[in-house]
């Protein structure tokens, strides 16, 4: 038996039900449906804080699965709900840049909006698409209905994409901003390791947070590896995700350093 | 092969390890459910805010969906553990007002007292019917046991229902109080759209909370319309639920106002 | 069809998705398993509370199911990633003490290293065992895949145990601490309800919280019944866990009482 995979991520929270809704409204077209919470907590409206942690969960989901994706603060109005299909994956929500790092990583197959009748509840609200149209079309495309059953295609260039600030590398020092804050306080910058590979074992690379006359010294592999500086320090270390980050062990870095998302950096290495 | 549902809905948060234990129960029973969290946060105790969630949401379950709701402030007292088929669907819990909006919703089929010993686990705690009352009651349903199996059957007018105060219209002004607040900091009200059809499209609409002196003016028919009085005004909606609501775009509306669960409110339509 | 269960427990939090890749992870290997979240709240790094929260959960899950733990202060360093087969259960996770009550209280079949590569992600990250170690291993455990062949055996008795101090019965006086303050805010202690067996029904009884200088006064069944001091003071109870605990009817024990895990504790039985 098929067991299609959807996975979750909303600014919906947990406690009204409106993602036990969803979940309801795709049972009844596909009740084999393996369904998986990513995040439902992203902050209220945050399409670039959504959009960045669905570009570090989805490579790790099987082929096909559908991605159900709502940070919409454009509900009702004129922005358009799609479905994406974009490297093994389908996507499905609002057009408004919430899929953007992975428009740039993956190849663009094709993109629907999401306007044929069938695939929508009967009664559409103003105000939760999610449960009206979202979640409808996801479970559609998880039962093996074609994309391009769901509304007529939209061209991929016209698909929306936020405008990131990328990181800038100037011999030694590479300019970059805090993109996330872990549920542990870790600090995870937009610099990817790719762009600094000396930085692995570097003992002296220096990451200064600009605005706030903060420094943290030095390289650590892991968050356990004794420390010369001893545990309460920050430290830099490469992040799961693939991006440099500063850390503190067993402790919460951003709110000891008081630092937050979007604040600006400069990595220094020593080599 | 079939896949029952079995949909959950408490307030015993998820930091203890009390819903795994539920659901852990339930697929010693039935291991193919396909279960569904609708929340977990209700407040604790607070019946009246876990009779609305669910009220709100069990319409969008496929029929035959079991609901598992556990706000049980007198878990181990003389209030009985029930279960009612009504309508399409079937729910388990204490019987103290959980399922009242349903019941004055859906045909009452039946009731019963889960005093079946054999659809309980060997022993039965004082203070967590949740795992040993209610879980093994829901999963039997879900595999198919007869609700009568369960244990004596009860008068569906015996069934216990909250007291709720009613909006009341005269003319151009109805009286109503706030239902509920959600994660998104919107004000949803008591009073049904239905009830104000002349609400939509009504820019000159006046909703007061009659004991805080706030009042909001104008109907809007989506959180992302723009408006005259600025993105930080609050305004009036249509809520998903089907009620008459308060938002503020890209804001929290319950926040700013001040206003809280409970509150009064007058509803004036201006035609 | 086989639905193999996979239950979870981590300090991960769920803001981030690191929950939702580990399950897509492991969909990847075993797409019809049934994932049940035990918690992701466990306090960052608190491993005693991750243990004890285990502790209670596990024995109500079917025979079979396997654990996904992950706390795990000391990813990345020497300790081992394990895998153990304990009674009727397999657990996966940190040896660094997590599994200790489980270890005292079931029969040890077998405990393995996770090394062998075949059952871990092509990259494995230092910082993200739980989804390049872990989760693999559990899918594959999850698939039928013998634990021998997750990698080499560990001696049952080099098993990581936390020390706990156990409770200390004097006639009618136990010493303890509490072990637990849940969602409801009730007190958990660390005293067995087998060990005081005249409790129940002691209405006279007293636990002294011995730095706190509060005492609770009389055991009471339930939290709904009754009570001559009224239904705002705190009352001694047998908590669903098995053990001895303290609540306040339609109260936050813990907030009111201001007691926190850890805090010492007198019993004293009057009879």
């Amino acid at each position: 038996m098929k067991q299609p995979i959807i996975a979750l991520l909303t600014d919906f929270g947990t406690a009204d039900g409106y993602v036990g809704v969803m979940k309801g409204v795709m049972l009844d077209t596909e009740p084999h449906a393996q369904m998986v919470d990513i995040t439902h907590e992203i902050a209220p409206q945050d399409v670039p804080a959504g959009a960045w942690i669905l570009a570090n969960s989805y490579r790790y989901f099987p082929k096909g699965t559908v991605f159900l994706c709502v940070v919409d603060p454009g509900v009702g109005s004129v922005r358009h709900p799609i479905a994406v299909h974009l490297g093994d994956w389908y996507f499905v929500g609002p057009d408004n840049g919430l899929f953007s790092y992975i428009l740039a990583q993956q190849p663009i197959h094709q993109a629907v909006v999401l306007e044929n009748p069938a695939y929508r509840l009967t009664q559409v609200s103003s105000t939760f698409h999610g449960r009206d149209i979202f979640a409808p079309a996801a479970a559609a495309l998880a039962c093996g209905v074609a994309l391009t059953e769901l509304g007529p295609t939209l061209a991929p260039e016209a698909l929306q994409r936020l405008q990131f600030v990328e990181p800038v590398r100037a011999g030694a020092e590479i300019e970059g901003s805090v993109v996330h804050i872990d549920h542990f306080g870790n600090i995870i910058t937009n610099i990817p390791l790719t762009m600094v590979p000396e930085l692995d074992g570097d003992r002296s690379a220096q990451l200064t947070f600009t605005e706030h006359d903060v420094r943290v010294t030095g390289y650590r592999p892991t968050f356990a590896a004794p420390q010369a500086g001893g545990a309460a320090h920050p430290f830099i270390y490469g992040d799961s995700s693939g991006f440099v980050a500063v850390a503190i062990q067993n402790g919460n870095a951003a709110a000891t350093l008081g630092i937050q998302r979007g604040a600006s950096l400069k990595l220094t290495l020593s080599r």
